[in-house]
């Protein structure tokens, strides 16, 4: 067995935190990026946790980031705000921007945050959440590569496109959603090609737009979207609203612009925020605790509400500490001492 | 082969109006209800057009809805806007506030619908549709009456929860998907039972949870969520935005208020508008020609987008006229000359 360590929350966040500042990520960007992926490695979210380090290091090297941009808020007093990244990371502006898009949300019961021109590599789950926990329901989405055929299609043109929900509750971690529009991501179907397995049907199809089991020829030909055109309709919806309506990078601007996959992809990003008591106000009804009637009801058939195997995670990280192994602390060590050299670019 | 009978649009418009108006419903409300029932018609969606009339007077014979309910809009200039249908068709509701909802996207960017206490028996495109004719986005969702299964569950909680989306564009009709959060509509396995064949894998589980291809025992079960946990996902958020949110009944609920599936259901809506100008205004880019780059493509490839067959139609009837069967043109003669004694309650 491979030898573990544990390390704390507190300590992780800071080494990565630290990493990020050596390589000249200003500051509070550097907080605002380690604190998403130490909170992904946290709930044990391994594709959004430390590995993403490396991904984000790589962006910097290569100069299609802004290490020291600072987020720019424009706010007219409309329901929609904007922040503009600069180029930057998405992170720092979303918070940069957050207790403007809260308190907008409560004083006219609903209001938008337009993310521009940022380097986008976390989960939305993370935003969905800050805003649940000041009791906001917010709906988050953005596009990313195009990898995706629309149903009836063979070309990549659509993202996976990532759709995002989140809902207060009360004593109880929200609901919250965040899933690829894609049947699957795309590393699950590199992850296949490098042990020499074959995909499941339905994931992806050929260049010539023929239903494929080949990892080689998915990767080739173009991933397919969940739940046929439905899904489809959804992910061409993130495309407009979170793309051309923002009048921001679609999925397939953003590879011409990084000219390859290589690289984590920058596009703008949407959040809608709705304050259920605003909604509510005038029912008699206290939206929260309709909320739980429903969730308790899927909990009490035995169903597992989203995210609930991160919420277990998290408890057990925040408890016993956050278990890394060998390789990654080697690469976090790696990181801390050389910086850009590390990604060899 | 039967008979069939052509009638203009006009003319269906006016003798459905008129048996609504015969009845008793308002002349304002009676005419927005025919309008919605004769432009699913007009657009062959056979199961939103006259089909429904039946239905329609079926709930005002029981009194479950109120024919003379003046809709009151609540509005407080802030960007949700509240119309209580009063127990009313929703239909009147939404053409009551639609110019305020239009006028305050355009002020403030983005701004909600809130539809309280209706009966809702109409497709949700048709409303989306309107919006985007005023160059407003929006997005648009309903409880329905609770027929579906949570993913990982076995009882019905869920509605069939429609989710629709609009979005404008020029010298063309909106890029419009309205769909079922369920794998199917229950009239579809109903249609299947009259006709003593099994329904596809994975549209329902019976009542022990198990998966099953037998139409009686999926209606005595539970239908199943489009795209697995992804659409269940989906389908509980427009539970806690369409229903929790405003205070408004959930689909479990709707089903306890009409005591029984018989009659079509009474609850809330909810409908998002976004101004597309607003949000695209400060990158210097049309929104609408950023959209038509991304439709084409989708168009370019062979793909055919969502609501495509309604609007050629839609063409076809506006220029040939709407086809009807005698069956049908026999039932309108019947609603004509009896009323509610047709639907014999």
């Amino acid at each position: 067995m491979p030898k573990t360590h544990v390390i704390s929350y507190a300590a992780l966040l800071s080494r990565v935190e630290n990493i990020f500042k050596r390589v000249g990520v200003r500051p509070d960007s550097a907080r605002a990026v380690a604190r998403v992926i130490v909170d992904g490695e946290r709930d044990n979210c391994k594709s959004h946790g430390i590995y993403r380090i490396e991904g984000c290091l790589r962006v910097l090297a290569a100069g299609k980031v802004e290490p020291d941009a600072e987020p720019e808020i424009r706010d007219l007093g409309k329901s929609v705000i904007e922040v503009d990244a600069r180029g930057g990371f998405s992170n720092p502006a979303f918070y940069a921007a957050k207790d403007v898009l809260v308190t907008r949300a409560r004083s006219h019961g609903i209001a938008a945050l337009v993310i521009r021109d940022c380097l986008h590599f976390s989960a939305l789950w993370h935003d969905v959440e800050a805003l649940a926990e000041e009791g906001i329901a917010s709906l988050s989405m953005c596009p990313s590569y195009s990898f995706v055929a629309p149903a009836g299609g063979k070309e990549p043109l659509l993202g996976t496109n990532p759709f995002a929900f989140g809902w207060p509750r009360q004593g109880e971690h929200p609901y919250v959603f965040d899933f690829a529009t894609s049947v699957a991501a795309r590393g699950e179907i590199e992850l296949h090609r490098r042990a020499g397995k074959l995909i499941p049907e339905g994931w992806a199809v050929d260049r010539d737009g023929k239903p494929t089991t080949d990892p080689e020829a998915a990767l080739d030909g173009a991933m397919l979207t969940f739940g046929g055109h439905k899904g489809s309709a959804i992910s061409t919806m993130v495309e407009l609203l979170s793309g051309a309506m923002l009048g921001e990078f679609m999925s397939k601007e953003a590879l011409d612009f990084m000219g390859g996959t290589d690289l984590l992809p920058r596009h703008g990003a949407l959040i809608l925020a709705l304050d259920p008591n605003t909604f509510a106000a005038n029912s008699g009804r206290d939206p929260i605790a309709e909320g739980e009637r429903l969730l308790s009801a899927i909990g009490a058939q035995g169903a597992r509400l989203p995210s609930e195997r991160r919420f277990t995670a998290r408890r057990k990280a925040m408890r016993d500490g956050i278990v890394l192994s060998d390789a990654e602390m080697a690469q976090l060590d790696q990181f801390e001492a050389t910086g850009l050299e590390a990604v060899g670019m």
